[in-house]
């Protein structure tokens, strides 16, 4: 608990003096204000998250990538087979999965850790940070104690920092874990209030005749729980899953290190909900890749007030997302260090 | 008038075998189905245009931009000076303006192309197509002849079949033209019906307070000139604009050579919709890059019933958008080519 709440501690607003600077760098640029819009929202966000304008071409760039399996699945609330976890996240660390390939055309690492996998093998190229073999049945209880939850958001912070020592400048969030859906709709019905009928969605690849006994069972598991919707360990511990907690980490940690964190899909946004719980203030650090498929997803982010830059109506996960959402961010700074300057071109003058 | 007929009756409806083979294969690759959403649509699209579920990684890309003056600007349409047009397009063949480093940084080239900047004085790296030194004011009358609206349209055709014969295997539009929002929103109106007011902007910069004058100049054109909304060529020469008719050109000419052409921004979408007049099935070849924050721009996108893959608030056109889009493009294929597959990865019985 004790890195948990020192990090939480050490999360402080924007250096504004960076922000102005960079935005002093843009009145320089060849174009008209404003009108590369989140391009410059973008590195403006970059030099108040380093406290610098300056801001270097190609950052190094990784997506943390955790993995968890649910007890809920004895609900029947995915179709795929639980194996699926353990099975795809070897392809994480061996590049052939979604996420593998496109963070490898975008320049960026994928860091994979196993939070919460069922089965004791190790898995090559996986950190090991395994709590338990999946979490327990949210339409039963609690998905796990406080005390796992605490972890499993500071195993995430500890893993955000190892990546920041390693000279990760930019950081994204993934995950795998069957049936996952299930307990970020969790998340998100307890912290907007919203029945899960309004919210609940196939998921990757859910029968849509499953979609009501999903829904069912997270308004079960919310009435079970009665989770505090303004307590985000206490959701996360009572309908959450452990690689949410990583992302919950992720996003911490790399708020109160100033390193801007890039979310990908739904299951992100629910991390980032309960992040937003717990310190309000990491939301300044969080860019938002995409908007995801899944039917919740532009209420997560109304709720986040945070705008995606893509629609690609994609609902994998992965970290697939952010993946592609690097590339955006590395044109944004490529753009405000390499365009002409009004000082040094002929239609300067008139700009 | 020979190349330009000649091209629209080659235009034919994208190979099915093509696509049908690309989903096979991703029907074999290690993700459920349809969860990549519009990455799986561009390669299907790659596919059916090029008649080959064989998509080569990272292929030659340019964008192709044409500038070109407008009488309206007299006006008053807009307040940056009309001298920037050719200052700013020298920036698109030395690489400074937005574009050019958008471009660059997404492994494309920059094809800058003059069909009518004012004044006679040759540009550096830009090739010279000039009509004329600017359209007519189309609160008065015609913007250019007929022959003028086809000559920009096969201006556009023979640039594009020149870019195809250097090998570019995905060419994108972008322009320069200062007050070219007028002649788009013009078109716009026109094929819509709308009234101007209900979908007129600030383009780049335009002070708020003017956006009224801009929108009855509009509607005066409209009367003035009366255009049959189911001519595109008609559309095009009452009040459209040389650098708009060059890319309705690239537009053609890609779609008859089978090469898909990526949209960028407001001034393109108008383009589109007098290509889809001249010949609706080049639609089927074009993939829009990002929604423009120019207020018609989803009136355009749903005429066209064409979706935006990027939101970035961005309003500067040039081909930026275009560029972005790029990356997205390449993206795809790479997934496309190098995801793991089922018959080779333990995953794959499950899925």
């Amino acid at each position: 608990m004790n890195l948990l709440i020192s990090i939480s501690r050490n999360i402080y607003s924007l250096d504004n003096k960076g922000i102005e600077k960079a935005r002093q760098r843009w009145d320089e640029l060849i174009c008209p204000k404003h009108t590369l819009g989140k391009l410059e929202d973008i590195t403006l966000k970059l030099a108040g998250v380093y406290g610098n304008a300056k801001i270097e071409d190609n950052p190094k760039k990784c997506i943390i990538a955790f993995a968890g399996d649910h007890g809920v699945y004895a609900e029947g609330v995915s179709q795929q087979d639980q194996s699926i976890t353990r099975m795809q996240f070897e392809n994480f660390a061996n590049g052939k999965s979604a996420v593998g390939v496109l963070a490898k055309h975008n320049h960026t690492d994928v860091v994979a850790v196993d939070l919460g996998i069922i089965g004791k093998k190790k898995i090559d190229g996986v950190l090991d940070y395994k709590i338990r073999e999946g979490t327990d049945n949210i339409a039963n209880g609690p998905a796990m104690s406080v005390d796992e939850a605490v972890k499993s958001i500071e195993y995430g912070i500890e893993v955000a920092e190892r990546c920041i020592v390693d000279g990760y400048k930019i950081i994204g969030v993934g995950e795998m874990g069957i049936c996952n859906t299930t307990p970020a709709t969790a998340i998100l019905s307890v912290i907007s209030g919203r029945d899960p009928i309004d919210i609940t969605d196939i998921g990757a690849c859910l029968n849509l005749n499953f979609v009501k006994n999903k829904a069912d069972t997270i308004r079960k598991a919310i009435e079970i729980n009665n989770p505090n919707p303004t307590d985000g360990i206490e959701v996360l511990s009572k309908v959450g899953g452990f690689e949410i907690g990583g992302m919950v980490g992720v996003i911490l940690g790399c708020s109160a290190n100033r390193i801007p964190v890039v979310l990908d899909g739904f299951i992100s946004y629910s991390a980032a909900l309960l992040a937003y719980k717990i310190n309000p203030k990491c939301k300044e650090y969080i860019i938002v890749s995409h908007l995801s498929n899944e039917k919740g997803s532009r209420l997560a982010l109304e709720l986040l007030d945070l705008e995606p830059m893509m629609d690609l109506n994609m609902r994998l996960g992965e970290g697939t997302g952010a993946a592609l959402a690097m590339n955006i961010i590395d044109s944004a700074i490529y753009t405000y260090n390499h365009m002409g300057k009004k000082s040094e071109e002929s239609i300067g003058k008139f700009l």
